[in-house]
């Protein structure tokens, strides 16, 4: 590469016009990196009945129906994700930089978000069958919204402390506010444990219907109602 | 993680000259990251032929010529996630801020074309065998598309009454013109349905048809060559 | 919905200190992505050896060394890619504005690269059995080679009639002396068929040196070194 | 297309207010999507335990836990591309520009994250088993682990050399302490090979821990920490 310099000599430099990101700008694009992806990725369990399934069922679109649980859970797991990105999108709206903890438990939350399509597959292969299979892949699923829905205290609960980290006009009293609402969440799935255990399928509806109902009535999504 | 301000002295702080994304900016990269990760994605339906399929069909170029629905299909998909990229860039262009109606939409949108990997993989999987499975296909295919294709309508009818949300210079009047454009799309794709039930394969054609047509004759992908 | 401007006077504003991406940046953000993703799922063809593969080969060592074509078409593949994007970003620093055609193009170019995974994937399955199934595989990798160096000769002389697209200080001369070397690409992989049809492992270890060599010489890398 | 131009008459040209993204900026997009598409792909490997495991182990959650060493390789995988990312955005932030040499050792560093996936997965397939295939698994994770530290120590030895890349105010001074720091990765790295081989899961645990530790310690974190 030695000789570059020389040959470079040949070459207009393009006019360096550009802008760098914000340090939050590129939380932003590796998070909605992350949640992109997880979200598309759950496609792949949409599973193609194969000819002997087709075969058996007597026609394609009865293959298809046996294969229920994996549509919905692709449609609960789907809106899930989709909601949290307009959750984050708001929040790092609010936020002006992120510090190292701040760093961490966004990573806790990607962890949670990316591992999501495994549950979802869990539910989808197992959900169907029904008995104590069933009720695994649901506690699983439900432990595994607890642990996504964790870190979102934990970082309100952090900037309560460090408002320095907000981006004006968001004071320390807004952040307490989020607080409050973001402790509802973890306690609303581990609430929902149960229903797992007993009602696999209706917890799958009741995660449906709070992702929901949480995005209608969440400050998240109404700020960009603004 | 108390310690850090104190090991932070060492550290120069890295000059924040960073530049936040506007808020159609994240709409953007979250968009175009589905988009991006939904056409990569096809490409895992290109099956490679099975050493036995080789051998029993004499040839690999055999083999593979056994696969022609899958590539036909990938083309199409590949096709038609393009052009709504294509459109979609140019749509955000035009919208000064997004609302929470208009988020919702956006990920029903989404939400199609995450999706469309799956007929495209049951059409690779059942269009060479004919009778009733292609059929189920290609209708799986058609109502997705009407699906994907709806929540442009309904986007530029939420604009139409909150013309607040487009960029200057368009006004109510353009945002009336492309709510005509876009009514026609879903309109297309219900009738094609039967198409789909009775000439799968036509059907499929009929799609790249369009969506190439859709291309040519759309003010998205003119509005870029102005 | 409609309850939501009432809800939302309790919310203050943040503040729109945003930057909207140009046009070019958000064909920068779609190819980038569509480029990151096809050059990650090339990992998804490093098959793990079974457990009756390693038994039958003695070891796992062993094992992984039968699958010694996989590795290297994946190395080529990623090189390939990852050269590709080198001088895309380089390409796109030239442009001023993306016209339709040019949107066109470079949907045709993501879609040579989207598909790149396919022929790895046939190279990494056939390459070491040799025979007429390495040969065919290897050509249809080298003809996909092809269908993506074509476009950057489609994408220049384009530019050279309409000039007006590029960002000064690049002009109609720069743009002719960008034509003449992105004319060659094509033609280096036309030229390389016959070989991908007789010595297919060669054809490989050359397709993995035009790269290097290309990679070296070009004006696209080297632009980024002044 | 000829005919755009006159159809385009019609349409009013967006408003050019776009902002174009620096060179390091597009490295940034191009590296983040390498690293969340990587970190989002591991969970492929979470495998579903078949109806027949499940039979086998007696319940679900005993099939589950027959997969422990697929769950252990999860999360230390990423934990690995999550703290690579952490440092990799903390160090482009104190780079002014990319010449052609730091990209290739970016593309290097992409390599090894990109590749990670598949020793990850061969942990999951042979750790639990032990004996020699858990040791040569472990070892392909290691000495990935090294070709992934490597790049970071040649890059930060060219911009001794080349200060003039550095974003200010960080000067050769700052380079020659990073590159200190920098050199004691890879050779961990190589220290734990034997380790690798004689007590697999106890290196898989150590390259956790090492990770955090690293993590913790390191300047890039700390940098985001002011």
């Amino acid at each position: 590469m030695t000789a570059s310099p020389t040959l470079d000599t040949a070459e207009p430099n393009p006019p360096d016009t550009g802008t760098r990101l914000s340090q939050t700008g590129r939380v932003e694009a590796f998070s909605d990196g992350v949640m992109a992806i997880a979200i598309t990725l759950l496609v792949l369990d949409l599973k193609v009945p194969s000819d002997a399934e087709t075969r058996g069922a007597g026609s394609l679109i009865a293959a298809m129906g046996q294969h229920w649980p994996s549509y919905l859970a692709y449609l609960a797991a789907f809106l899930t994700i989709g909601i949290i990105w307009l959750n984050h999108r708001a929040f790092v709206d609010k936020i002006r930089r992120f510090d190292s903890r701040l760093h961490w438990l966004n990573l806790a939350l990607l962890l949670g978000i990316a591992t999501l399509p495994f549950p979802t597959a869990l539910l989808a292969a197992y959900l169907a069958e029904g008995g104590a299979p069933a009720s695994t892949a649901a506690v699983v699923y439900g432990l595994l919204s607890v642990a996504t829905a964790l870190p979102w205290t934990l970082m309100w609960r952090h900037i309560v402390r460090h408002p320095e980290l907000l981006e004006p006009p968001f004071d320390v009293d807004h952040a307490r506010a989020e607080l409050r609402r973001a402790s509802i969440g973890p306690l609303i799935y581990v609430l929902a444990v149960p229903l797992d255990l007993f009602l696999p399928l209706a917890a799958l509806l009741f995660y449906i219907a709070i992702a929901v109902l949480y995005a209608i009535t969440n400050q998240g999504v109404q700020a960009s109602t603004t």
